[in-house]
Parts: C-alpha cells; sequence; structure tokens
C-alpha cells in the first residue's frame, strides 16, 4: 500500500476510535468516519468491509506473530511457560500503543456488535496458538486446554491493566499466570469423584 | 406458559436445529421453521425474538443455576474446586440432553453468526460465575481469573465430550480440571523476569 494509502488507513481508524466513543458505534456511519478522516466514503470502503473491521486491523499479522512466537519459545519449556513467553511479546504491541488500546478496548467492552466481533477473533487467535503449542508436539487435547486457559489469562491481564495502569501489561501478565499457578497449587487434588 | 405454549416452543427449537442441520442457518427463514414446528409465522415471533435466537433458550435459568451452584458449594474448597462442583452440576443437563446438545453444539461451531452468539453468552456466563465467586469472598481479581480459566476448562471439556462420546461429560470434566493442574504443578516456576 503506498504511504498515503497507509495513513488514510491510520487516519479513518483514529476517526472511528474517536466517533465511536463521542457517539456511539450505532450511532456512527461509515460517511461520518471518512468525513473525520478527510477521505471520501469510497476510500472507507476501499479500506474496510464494514463499521466494525475498522477497529480490528491486522488480525492475519497478529495470528502469524503469536504462533511463530510459541515457536520460538525456548526449548524446555512447559506449555504454559510457552504461552507466557509469546504473550508477553505480543503484549507489547499493545502496551507501546496505549493511547489507542485502551479506548478502543473500552469501546468494545460497550458495544455488543464489537464485542462478538472481538470474542470471534479471540477464539479464533485461541486456535491458531493451540495449533503451534501442537506443532511443538504438546499432546492434542493438552495444546488446546493449555490454549483456552492461558488465553482466559492473557485477556484478565489486559482488563487488569486498563483498569489500572500504575503497572504495565508485562507485569499484569506475569502476574496473572504466577496467580493462575498459585490457584492450581493451593488446590487440594481434584478426584472425578461422584456427586450426590 | 400454558402447556400448548411450552409445546410449541419445544417444536420451534427442534425444528429450527433440524434446519440448520440440513440447509443451514443463513438459508433459513423463521417462516420455514414455524411451518415444520406446525404453527405460524408470529407464534415464531412471539417465542424468539430472531433466528439465533431460537437455540439459546433459558440464558437467564443457566445463569441463575451456575451462581446457585456456586454459592452452594462447600465450605473450605479452593476457587477451582468450587468451580468444578458448579460446573458438574451444571453440566448434567447438557449431558441428559446430548440428543439436542450435540447436533447444536455442531449447528454453532460451523455457523459464525450463532457462534458470536455462543460466545458473548459465554462470557457473561463467565462473569456471573466470577461475581458469585467474589460473594463467597473470594479476591476480586483472583475470582475474575479464576471464572475465565476455569471457563475455558469447561468448554475445552464439552468439545472432547462432542468428539469422544464414549466418555461422559462428567469425566472428561474432572479430567479437563486434573489436567489443567498437571499443566502447572509440572512448570518451572515462573517470575516475572523481563525479556530480551
Amino acid at each position: 500500500m503506498p504511504r498515503s494509502g497507509a495513513d488514510a488507513r491510520r487516519r479513518l481508524q483514529q476517526a472511528a476510535l474517536e466517533l465511536y466513543q463521542e457517539q456511539g458505534f450505532d450511532q456512527t456511519t461509515a460517511a461520518e468516519i471518512a468525513a473525520r478522516a478527510a477521505v471520501n466514503e469510497r476510500t472507507f470502503f476501499r479500506h474496510f468491509p464494514d463499521k466494525r473491521e475498522v477497529l480490528f486491523d491486522g488480525e492475519a499479522d497478529l495470528r502469524a506473530a503469536l504462533m511463530q512466537a510459541v515457536a520460538e519459545a525456548p526449548e524446555g519449556l512447559e506449555p504454559f511457560e510457552i504461552l507466557l513467553c509469546a504473550f508477553r511479546k505480543s503484549a507489547r504491541n499493545l502496551e507501546n500503543n496505549r493511547p489507542f488500546s485502551e479506548p478502543r478496548w473500552k469501546v468494545i467492552a460497550v458495544t455488543p456488535a464489537l464485542r462478538e466481533r472481538e470474542l470471534a477473533k479471540h477464539a479464533w487467535l485461541t486456535d491458531a496458538v493451540a495449533q503451534a503449542l501442537r506443532q511443538r508436539g504438546v499432546d492434542h487435547g493438552m495444546a488446546g486446554l493449555a490454549a483456552g486457559t492461558g488465553w482466559a489469562a492473557y485477556q484478565h491481564a489486559v482488563q487488569a491493566w486498563i483498569d489500572d495502569p500504575a503497572d504495565g501489561l508485562d507485569t499484569h501478565l506475569c502476574r496473572a499466570f504466577h496467580d493462575l499457578r498459585a490457584l492450581f497449587t493451593s488446590a487440594l487434588p481434584m478426584q472425578a469423584r461422584p456427586e450426590h
């Protein structure tokens, strides 16, 4: 994409985020976003298929980066340690881009149509992470379980970082994985005893 | 609701599930569902606001039952043990109703519009579970982390049960929580060391 195209794309994303914050997602039209970004509506639709997608750019890149981070984590780590490595790498982008990440997160949280899109994206990324763990030789079922629960811990950390920016996302992420471990090692052995 | 209303509601759910399986969700209209259930289209819309909701009945009841199960789990359990108790209770309905649960799960898995709806419902139920843990005195952050990761383990178990019906859902659920614990206790201590 020529430089002017990339600029317009970024302006459209910023304009959409501002308008969703100011007047709500449902009340905002693609034409308004285009106007604030100083492009025409046709340009909006050349970059994004709809109003939702403007906040979900770069997913294929994120997916590839996560899978690569899992593949490149040091040898000899357990699945959750591999995931923590990969999520810490991925979280740097969110952290470095907080002026965009934070309002984006908040708008998505209060907009059901965006929240559904976000959750679907997360399910897709979780599947990719599970696949990357399997490619490292982790058992099929264990990889799915570790990816699903690890992703939940990652999202918990992002929420904690949004709520409490005094600590960095990396600190929140390490804390979530540490807490998860504490939650399990403190628990009594759990057996498949029948319930009455 | 009078008995005839409850019957029509069940017939509509069964008809929708059959049609979504046979010809796909996108290709099915509310009128077709109503016709197969031997009611008119107006009756469909008296029971359900749209084609998606027909597969997501009883959510408020499920939410209340989950919260009650968390509240009523024995004293002295750790958060993950409380969750396992609550999920085992909740899973009985899925298990007893496998002839409906299984095709419903499969249709949702291949239909993005239904999958998004399902994920949003799960996020809402996860929040309820976290809230119920907090009402038992579990720390705010720990409750969110345990609910999010515990829910992911529960869904992993449901998927395993769909894929491998030789074992019951209760067995898959206990196994998922056991495996999660094994994944953590085998890992080396994880520290918040900076990455290079």
